[in-house]
């Protein structure tokens, strides 16, 4: 495949997915680290870190205190029938236990806060250079005994193809509620994964993320690719204590396997996008995915 | 509940289940070391340690090029269709692949060498005190990408519900042969839970291990009894290089997640039971599963 290519609507897509009947693997065509050392927080090493890894884990980020006060209105929400209803709420396939709830930051005063929380706000900035927005957050239970894997995948494979993100300047954050054990299905990711770009097979279905929330169909990497990156960087399991909170870039390969022991593992995801990365129309073709999961109208700056 | 229990075919059953609306958790009322450090071949403390803990982990208990003879045969078996359709093949639900052969001691000479390996079926008979037979075998694939997990049970409270076995003096064997890391979907037990027993609530459907050797569903302990167990004795998963070998009590808890890694779990696991602790009939007062699953006919000692 020769890329860019201009899709039927005359938008140039540098990471074309979805429209071949082989995959295939791109290189990256952005920047991973936009922002210098001199801005801070983090120092060059760490920069020079998250440039090679794709990811950076930080311990005790956030106090017992501070993320007891969120696990307490995860506790409530879960238990809330209204809030279970709620378009934002999925639900596992199998159990209709409360696997996520979207849009935290907007819906929710308590959440609100963590989404918006100067220090992570701040390390977002340096990475990506500049004033950054919420593209998505969300509140993931992952209960214990029945909490289901997340398949691999791209994050930025979704967010362009179905979003309309043009280029990677993204990045998510994900703050621990719970342990990290090796045992409770962590956040898996490959190393060095966030270098290539493996353009998937298929179509996208108009309308299919009510389905993909709950379990992947489409942008889903073939296994030969995910095979070698795996050969090459290796898989890591961030893992930690309450309160550790993980930063990864939009394009790093990763997933988690299923949890059947008694502890959930609860964590909430914020993923902040550059206000230079502005979604265009999907690069499917299709309508939008709706607001609540990607944002399209409300680029303030967060922390200013 | 008050045991033992007198059930309605006049057996006495000391470890009722699937009887009750209620879980309970009864006392071990079994050895769970039959044998003496002088019988050899493990020590004191290894005999101590599996006591209190329900297992023993021995790493490259078996050579690279032992192994490697076994992963042919498995790579073969996974390939030929005619082994896939055998009865003693278990096909993974949702992709069709290969998930477990059983009975390889008796269809497969390659694998038989395996499971009667004198150094194995001496420990088996130190342990269990005396001289022993093959209950059940089987290799289980557990593919890269697609492996699901196997929910938290005792295997003990099948053998003795559906197969008869009256006394825990039985124990599994698990022979890796693929390195076990904490990211493949790990063998996890919850040490010290072989001192319990957890009656389980429901009753046994005719036939139903056609089902439930693919995905679980009667036999299954409550979350309350499998969180205390959890408190007490957390969860350790063994993990090691290809060639490690695992012994475990047939009453202690134990499950896996799922893997999403490219990297398959196989291991071969065989199933030790006491001449003296021959299965009478199943306890549910259903007909017995199939041979291949539960041996009924040929108690002939290994190793003899």
């Amino acid at each position: 495949m020769t890329y860019p290519i201009q899709t039927a609507t005359g938008q140039t897509d540098r990471y074309p997915s979805r429209i071949g009947s082989e995959p295939s693997v791109l290189e990256r065509q952005d920047p991973i680290v936009y922002g210098r050392a001199e801005d801070g927080p983090l120092d060059s090493a760490r920069l020079t870190l998250y440039e090679k890894e794709g990811f950076l884990s930080l311990e005790s980020f956030f106090s017992t205190d501070e993320i007891q006060a969120y696990l307490d209105e995860l506790a409530r929400l879960r238990d809330s029938r209204s809030e279970c209803r709620a378009p934002e709420a999925i639900i596992e396939p199998d159990s209709g236990e409360l696997r996520s709830i979207f849009a935290i930051h907007k819906h929710n005063a308590v959440l609100r806060r963590l989404c918006m929380h100067p220090r992570l706000v701040a390390i977002a900035r340096q990475l990506l250079g500049g004033p950054v927005y919420i593209h998505q957050s969300r509140i993931n239970y992952k209960s214990g005994f029945r909490g289901r894997e997340f398949y691999w995948h791209s994050d930025f494979e979704t967010w362009h193809v179905e979003d309309g993100l043009p280029a990677m300047r993204t990045l998510s954050c994900s703050v621990s509620l719970t342990p990290n054990t090796e045992h409770n299905g962590p956040l898996m990711v490959i190393p060095g994964s966030h270098r290539k770009y493996v353009a998937c097979v298929g179509e996208t279905p108009e309308a299919h993320y009510v389905a993909s929330l709950r379990r992947q169909e489409y942008g889903v990497p073939d296994e030969d690719s995910l095979g070698r990156l795996v050969a090459e960087g290796g898989i890591v399991a961030p893992k930690g204590s309450a309160g550790s909170v993980t930063f990864f870039d939009c394009n790093l390969m990763h997933g988690s396997n299923s949890n059947i022991t008694p502890l959930p593992r609860s964590n909430v995801f914020i993923v902040f996008n550059s206000v230079d990365n502005r979604p265009q129309a999907p690069f499917c073709g299709l309508p939008p995915r709706p607001p609540f999961i990607a944002e399209r109208e409300d680029f303030r700056p967060v922390g200013d």
